[in-house]
């Protein structure tokens, strides 16, 4: 159990959500000791049944690197967690970890879906019109086409299981919407969009475009997209600011504020950066979920309920069978 | 005059700008009729000796692509304006047209400042501390660490000048704080900026880090300034919708509305871009400023005034001055 805080978030956070889904079971990975104490102070008596705790001793450091993480930290408890879901024990892997960690370990523990080189960091954000899902969010800095082509059938796939949408609207984000827009990589790739019939590829969209809901999937290389995610999130964090700031200014606010309903309370919360916690590590063979390492309770109960989500879906089952029909179809060609 | 809506925003914001200004006077270049239309319903006779109007009937289209421009558009109202602050007939030149073909001919007409290969487009945003610079925010998609080395002196200068910070903190956008983090450019140009002598670099901010304040310069390459840039328009425009949305709704929210004493509408317009509009072709050997196209006569007012303050402060020569004297500095070494 890694990040920020340990156990005394992700413990009380799992009650929650083990309220909330009464067909979910857990197995936690954490120190020994840190991990009894959490579970003695936050779990009752009726829901321990459902948490099967594993401890470990070895612990996965700010400063490892991805090579010394995959040969010696394979019992660490995101590798164990890992291991229980490519076993087949597990359904999901949440971790509040490090995200390099995470994905090395995902790579050789989980091994990717067919025909996908590297995973994308995939998360879902407000649009005016619902939510979309954009990749990647900073697993990949440096992409190919084909690497984003991949991210663009990995996310329209999974817009379409999760959601519903039959054609998922998959745009590329640009610095404009005019096809001469863009570098070579946004050219190429838009190229190879355009030839994938698997996809519905709409143009490019600019990052205004992104809160619009003109896309159900946004693609972009890893640099860019953590680029527009964290500049997003630190507008919405500035307004949230300005807005509670509003609220307590005096008792003739505050009343005014009161007669809103709680509007601007909702306003604030549905601005919150913690309600979009949770970001598949897609391209994975095994639902793999990474948290905010900072989460709050409330920031990771929402990291469980979208690895809850894709495993009740057998996500990776969903995108292997296409993406290896894929595969097969070419090869009879 | 381009841009969206012509000389029917252009001139009346001009208008309104030169009341504002007692000290400026105007050159204006674009189509007779257009023009000399604007000026006899927006301008009153106090004025009109403050405003020259040129007349060409050269227009850019949208899509010339910059040779063309090069070649043959050299007698726009765009190429004139450049050309009256090439010949010192103008202080500063303001346009609303495409920005290729204002950065093809501001680097034919004026050319750049001395050590410098390209400009940077350079704008303003707020922070909870006050306002940073950006740049490059979309004139370069692919830059290499010189340059954006180049941008950092360049924003860093800037902010003296204007701003009156004696050493103004510069960071480098990327996607996590600590040195270890960003691909080859990133690292590469960070080595640069701390051998700068010129510069108070401070290390890597990451996207929500720009609204916080903790640089007074924030430097990156054109495709992820963009993203970041119109990723937090999109955000402040959902969440402007979502406060008017709200303060409609029905008798009882808007008198609550009203309680707060305006200050949700403030909120509002310190959200709207319009107030940020107006970026500088930073690097041009003159004052060019480029305002969106779609600028309203607010926004095209607020681009008037950060092409005076431009103006007003000398920008150019005081560039120049500092860059010319790097350069000695370093072939007397």
């Amino acid at each position: 159990m890694g990040g920020d805080f340990g156990p005394r978030v992700i413990v009380p956070a799992l009650v929650k959500s083990l309220r909330k889904h009464p067909g979910v079971s857990a197995l936690v990975f954490g120190d020994q000791l840190a991990l009894a104490a959490a579970l003695q102070n936050y779990a009752d008596k009726a829901l321990l049944p459902r948490i099967e705790p594993h401890f470990t001793d070895s612990v996965i450091a700010a400063d490892d690197s991805p090579s010394t993480v995959i040969r010696s930290k394979r019992n660490s408890s995101m590798g164990l967690a890992l291991s229980a879901v490519a076993n087949g024990d597990a359904g999901a892997c949440i971790s509040a970890g490090h995200t390099s960690a995470l994905m090395a370990l995902g790579l050789v523990i989980l091994k990717t879906l067919p025909g996908i080189s590297r995973p994308a960091i995939c998360a879902t954000f407000p649009t005016s019109q619902g939510r979309s899902y954009i990749l990647d969010l900073g697993a990949n800095l440096e992409c190919s086409p084909a690497q984003l082509s991949q991210f663009a059938l990995l996310g329209s796939l999974t817009t379409q299981e999760l959601d519903g949408i039959a054609q998922p609207r998959v745009r590329l984000l640009n610095v404009g919407k005019e096809p001469s827009k863009g570098n070579a990589l946004i050219k190429q790739t838009a190229d190879l969009l355009e030839a994938e019939p698997l996809i519905n590829y709409c143009g490019y969209v600019e990052g205004d475009g992104i809160f619009q809901g003109s896309a159900d999937v946004v693609v972009c290389d890893g640099f860019s997209g953590n680029v527009a995610l964290k500049a997003s999130e630190g507008v919405a964090r500035m307004v949230s600011g300005m807005v509670k700031d509003l609220l307590r200014r005096s008792w003739l606010t505050r009343l005014g504020a009161a007669m809103l309903g709680g509007r601007l309370t909702a306003l604030r919360s549905r601005l919150d950066p913690a309600q979009y916690n949770g970001a598949y590590l897609l391209g994975l063979n095994g639902v793999t979920v990474k948290s905010h390492g900072g989460a709050d309770q409330i920031a990771f109960g929402h990291a469980l309920d979208v690895a809850i989500e894709a495993a009740k879906h057998n996500l990776p089952d969903v995108l292997s069978s296409v993406l290896q029909g894929k595969i097969d179809h070419n090869q009879t060609k």
